[in-house]
């Protein structure tokens, strides 16, 4: 299978299994089903497009450890939903207060600021409903799929993206610091791309070598990105190319390039993904899909 | 040891479990530790004192069953966890947009609208972070713990408390129906508060007909408060009292007497604290502070 279609195999397999997670209500309210405004401003942000990484990672680490694919769909619905929860808060006012996200009206200028509150907190809250229903449909293999839960709750939370919102939110009151920069791309971006990753280990029963390889990969392609991101921007391109995560780099006034000149950005990237690359190398044939997928997202600045 | 007694043990339990898994953080940022502000804005209305209703609920209902208590903790600082993210965003604007809340400045009034929306979104995901580091840390009640957890997420989720929530906001705009009033009730009161029974119940290991009682009892006792909620709006006195949930029954327009006149509601009132007794009569001398708590709610219309 070429990686085109192995990809849009992926991406199949989640919008699926999100379909059948959350389909559209036909209640307004009634015991048992989500209300039909909520349910329709959730479904308004989850299938929005977009590239679906995280599960796509999931899914695709999940096959490069042996693991059993049907296993990894509702971890790799439930992070889509948490991805998709913290676009649609980072989008309301008081936070980036955005009209528009990939040409589409936000979910609060659609649905109000109360229900886009709503459907955030309900995106996130039903992604661990849906973990821990599907966890107890696996008594097989309970443990390693709440151990999959935990390390998502530890990536998505407030020592996670949620502690790198918390700081990029800050930022935009202190002065540049490098030390914070890292820190609030290791958090905000980073966190949630590495999740995929160590989530799939577990459900796959992976050893613990090969959970901190994969940790050391998701930090680097995460960094990476961000830098790229930061560079693509000062080059005006980033628009056209489209962008992985939800952070607007043109907002803070911190970027690689701005800290550490154009020259040391590039250098700190490639270093990156040839860190990513050597990680990869560890796995063999069976990494020929995150092989590829490095080298797509690299590409975007060559 | 009399009730009062009890229940200041059972507080006692919960703070100082709220206070271990969320001390004060020192570092303004650094890898594994919550940043500062967002630590202090999700302590701020963590630890704004209240009743801790849903925590005593948890661990008491723990005890009567001859459950472990020193496993039911965790849950119930989570709980409380969940309950005050939702009392944090539906303080912002957009929602019920309060500059107060039980005499002291909203979240968002004291750390700005976006770090609310965060310290909201950091409570929901702690809250279940701790659930699953909790259930992976007594392998021997595993699946025990994952079930208190899910049944904590079912409640507290779309087709639960959400679910409520949305009907509440979207009712401002609608003519009163009694069907639906009952339905928000249900969800946006009732739900979490039978949470913890049926939390309790799967920790402690209890059978089905245990389960099915219990939800009976917390369906009663939530809408019971609530039409009493209602009942002394209309005496004016509610202020005086206090008030047990996140809900304001000021702002909607339909309350129980308003759609069934004030002498239907305190028959319905009547009939459910009657159920809820019946419930916990099952239980016999077990129940005694179930029994007790019952009558100090009731005895707020009396």
């Amino acid at each position: 299978m070429t990686y085109r279609d192995q990809y849009v195999s992926y991406v199949n397999m989640v919008e699926e299994r999100m379909e059948a997670l959350l389909p559209k209500s036909e209640n307004a309210y009634a015991d048992g089903s989500i209300p039909a405004r909520l349910c329709d401003s959730m479904r308004y942000s989850l299938f929005a497009g977009g590239k679906r990484v995280r599960p796509v990672l999931l899914l695709s680490t999940c096959d490069m450890l042996g693991g059993d694919i049907e296993q990894a769909k509702t971890p790799a619905a439930a992070l889509e939903m948490i991805h998709t929860y913290s676009l649609i808060h980072d989008d309301l006012p008081g936070m980036d207060d955005d009209d528009y996200r990939r040409g589409r009206l936000t979910n609060h200028k659609v649905y109000g600021v109360g229900h886009a509150i709503l459907a955030g907190d309900g995106l996130l809250n039903y992604a661990y409903e849906c973990l821990l229903q599907h966890a107890l449909s696996h008594p097989e293999n309970l443990e390693g799929h709440v151990k999959a839960a935990a390390v998502i709750a530890q990536r998505a939370g407030v020592t996670g993206m949620i502690a790198g919102q918390s700081l990029d939110l800050l930022s935009e009151h202190m002065p540049a610091e490098a030390e914070r920069l890292q820190y609030i791309h290791t958090h905000k971006t980073a966190d949630l791309l590495t999740a995929p990753l160590l989530a799939a280990a577990w459900i796959a029963g992976a050893e613990e070598k090969t959970r901190v390889a994969l940790t050391r990969f998701g930090a680097a392609v995460g960094i990476a990105f961000q830098i790229d991101d930061d560079l693509l921007d000062l080059e005006g391109d980033a628009k056209a190319l489209g962008k992985l995560t939800g952070m607007d780099a043109q907002r803070g006034k911190m970027t690689w390039p701005s800290l550490f000149g154009v020259k040391e950005a590039r250098n700190r990237s490639r270093e990156l993904w040839e860190e990513a690359e050597r990680v990869l190398a560890c796995f063999g044939d069976r990494a020929w899909f995150l092989r590829e997928f490095v080298q797509q997202l690299r590409n975007r600045t060559k």
